[in-house]
């Protein structure tokens, strides 16, 4: 696939998932009447109608190769541009190894009221810690993930995640990171993340 | 709120949820051309501004309290029956104090090719080890949690989490759990949960 097939299809796709994402947010806060609800259940079924109209991709989205040897990662539940649910996370990778994101995270994430849900907290640690051991069309594997709350983590407000390279051993990447608000650090991690030793790149916990 | 008025509601509003998971779904799978694609997005946006007729809650669902003092946690990300991103889990409680789920996840909570994010698998084992903590209005919140992949999870079979209480310590409970298919055990994860000593029920991390 070649760099403008792949906009092209970004293009196309991108704007549903954001869509769909926008759906999600107030469809968990919506406060409408019956029939109200019932009309717009009817929209969404007709909008899944139709885009059922042409063959579905069997399973999930999975994983595309592109052109120039990365992996297109579009249905990831934390990172894809193509999933609702992801926030998505865009991970930068800083040239000492380390790698960061900054997001907000709305209703769709909650645990206690007005928090987001220790879990996703653990998803999120995981998934940049993880970030720090991958190469190129190569994802590393969570083998353990430990997280420590120091206290909660607030809905609506622009957090951080990062995570850094402690030291690496054979196939073994040894991560530590955090999410932190405005205030300081909320949840600590760290985690131990491998590199398969098979070349079959369809395996694993990421 | 009477029993008969939190039905009443549910059967409005966990349809729209339903109908919205759906939507999550086929969106990712689609291979609709692109003005498929286009015609879809109007309509979804048309769902939405219908739906924001009405006030919004502001921020997130929250929590509500019913009659008989329990915490409705219709938003929760794991466990919401009004969350479209949650897969939802149902938790059951067993009388010995430990908690068991079980579900199939989708294309949405995919992380590598047809597998199971490692993090939703964290998200989940947090949620329902910490169920094992919870007391009638009165949820636990993580301390501590640390988690072994032992193997990929997949996407589309039947999976089961379960945890029990190791031991209490005072406001700690310790809990041991995991993930298995039917082949075996896939994750395994133990944490320490804490009932916090204020009466704010609204601060934490689950």
């Amino acid at each position: 696939m070649t760099t403008s097939e792949l906009e092209q299809l970004r293009s196309v796709y991108e704007p549903l998932a954001q869509s769909v994402r926008r759906l999600i947010d107030v469809s968990i806060r919506s406060q409408a009447d019956e029939s109200s609800v019932k009309s717009v259940i009817d929209k969404i079924d007709g909008a899944t109608a139709e885009l059922e109209t042409a063959a579905l991709r069997e399973g999930s989205f999975g994983l595309e190769h592109t052109g120039d040897g990365q992996l297109m990662a579009w249905g990831n539940v934390v990172m894809g541009v193509r999933n609702p649910v992801a926030p998505p996370l865009v991970v930068h990778h800083e040239p000492d190894g380390s790698a960061w994101a900054e997001f907000v995270l709305g209703a769709a994430f909650e645990g206690p009221a007005g928090h987001v849900h220790g879990g996703v907290c653990a998803m999120l640690l995981d998934h940049v810690l993880g970030a720090t051991a991958h190469q190129p069309g190569m994802p590393a594997v969570t083998g353990t993930l430990t997280l420590r709350y120091r206290r909660g983590t607030r809905l609506g407000l622009p957090l951080r995640a990062e995570a850094h390279v402690e030291r690496v051993d054979g196939v073994k990447t040894f991560a530590i990171g955090h999410i932190a608000d405005d205030e300081g650090v909320t949840v600590e991690a760290e985690g131990i993340f491998i590199h398969p030793r098979t070349n079959n790149r369809d395996d694993g916990n990421r």
